[in-house]
């Protein structure tokens, strides 16, 4: 197995554990966090290769990934109960699923030879929409418009430093470990410590 | 007409009908109404056929489709306030609807040749989707994660009950005939009869 | 650059305009107000383009739009206080976007020989997604939704203008614009007159 598709598995177990953690708090039944890991782990990815017009889709082509997605589901369906808070679990293993996911769609683009600017654009999206999806569906406020949070810049983040790193010849999985390092790195900071972005404020009216 | 294509114009009709109630809840406009009917009615169905790159999607290659969910919306229009439940109509024709649409994604799958385990999720996709566009788009809590009842179960086994009879060389439309059968009964059990898979239920963490 | 293009790029930039704007009500750092604008910006020319398997899709192969969307984003990010209704802004350039994009997205299925079905629907598709999908993701009560006023019915309006103009052998922008202007005209009308048609309203049934 290369790299490229590494990524691509670990991140579909990561976001499929996500999924079924927000199952658990719908308290859906087995095959509802089945569907909800399986929506969450693919959704990103999917997207990026429709996209890219790139067939057949990773997991209709090798569906070994909807397999670890249900099992994902399965093992939290009967261990959720053991952490105590589920909610700190599903934003920090969020916080891992998005690294790797960014640094995946980043190199599915990569791979293609798209231009930087799309590389950036698909590393984002295959972070940030399975997610959104998870969030939408479950009618949770999606992680990615969290006020005063970093989300959405931790993979524009990551992706960026992927690209410039290619650019000046770092080579290929070396390039993508940094992008999910910064992505991650920018992640745990945000959530640990506050750091974040000044946000938009209403200010009265000039005159 | 072949018994694939009956399949897709069934399920449209019944989707559409189920698209139309909901707007009819919302108090929408007769344009409104079709939006919405149109939206369920090829929601499933479309996302089916990019994810397998099939090409042109079934009701741009043939818009008939859309003239019969249009139909629909206006059947609705004129005719909702005749019913006593809307609420109920819409479970029970979105069971039928669900059924059926399960029935045409799973044909439309095992037609292209694709694995066991692919034609199963394009049944499941191809049942559920269009109803969850509907539901988040309208703001409904989604028929897909309803707490205590059956519903991508159902989509489940039906799809796998046509894989495991085409295994078995039961022929196709008769596979696709059972599909719909045992997808349809289990929804209507659990409706009927609350029948219910265990759900998630938190338990304080151990020790 | 020909006038399809041009149409494109502005239905991107207004609609980009739209997308920051929500979160400026969101209350969203600099990236999630990107986020929004290109989500919003690129949202129905990407479902138009993916349903008709136009590669790559628009943005895709050009990504000025992005560059675009991303302007518009640090536009409003800097200057939204300056305004005193948002919420009028965001509706009156809600109706201009939808009205360009209307326009662009009939252009693009016409220049592909579409039928005139389909022409409309694509038509419809790429003015109303893009909204929609900003609206969903913001959780605010969908444009397309909203009681009591014309959305779907001007594209829908706009759109059937443009094919009818054609078949009678209007020149390809002149059809455009009636497009764009009908759109407009219709969706002005609901906001300052309160145009709008009868919307189904649940009468006692009978007997």
């Amino acid at each position: 197995m290369n790299g490229l598709a590494l990524l691509d598995y670990a991140s579909v177990l990561v976001f499929a554990l996500t999924g079924a953690l927000v199952a658990s708090r719908a308290q859906l039944d087995l095959v509802g966090f089945a569907f909800m890991a399986c929506l969450t782990a693919v959704g990103g990815g999917t997207v990026r290769d429709l996209l890219l017009d790139r067939h057949p889709v990773f997991w209709v082509g090798q569906p070994d990934y909807i397999l670890i997605a249900v099992s994902a589901a399965v093992l939290v369906f009967f261990t959720a109960h053991l952490v105590e808070s589920r909610y700190n679990w599903l934003v920090w293993l969020d916080s891992f699923a998005l690294s790797i996911a960014v640094a995946a769609g980043t190199g599915a683009a990569l791979s293609l030879g798209q231009s930087g600017i799309i590389v950036v654009l698909m590393g984002v999206t295959t972070g940030c929409l399975g997610g959104l999806m998870r969030d939408v569906v479950c009618n949770e406020v999606p992680l990615v418009l969290k006020q005063g949070e970093l989300y959405v810049s931790c993979a524009l983040a990551g992706a960026l430093s992927a690209v410039l790193a290619t650019k000046f010849g770092l080579e290929g999985l070396l390039a993508l470990g940094l992008c999910a390092l910064v992505c991650w790195v920018l992640r745990a900071g945000s959530l640990l410590f506050g750091w974040q972005l000044p946000v938009y404020k209403a200010r009265p009216p000039r005159q």
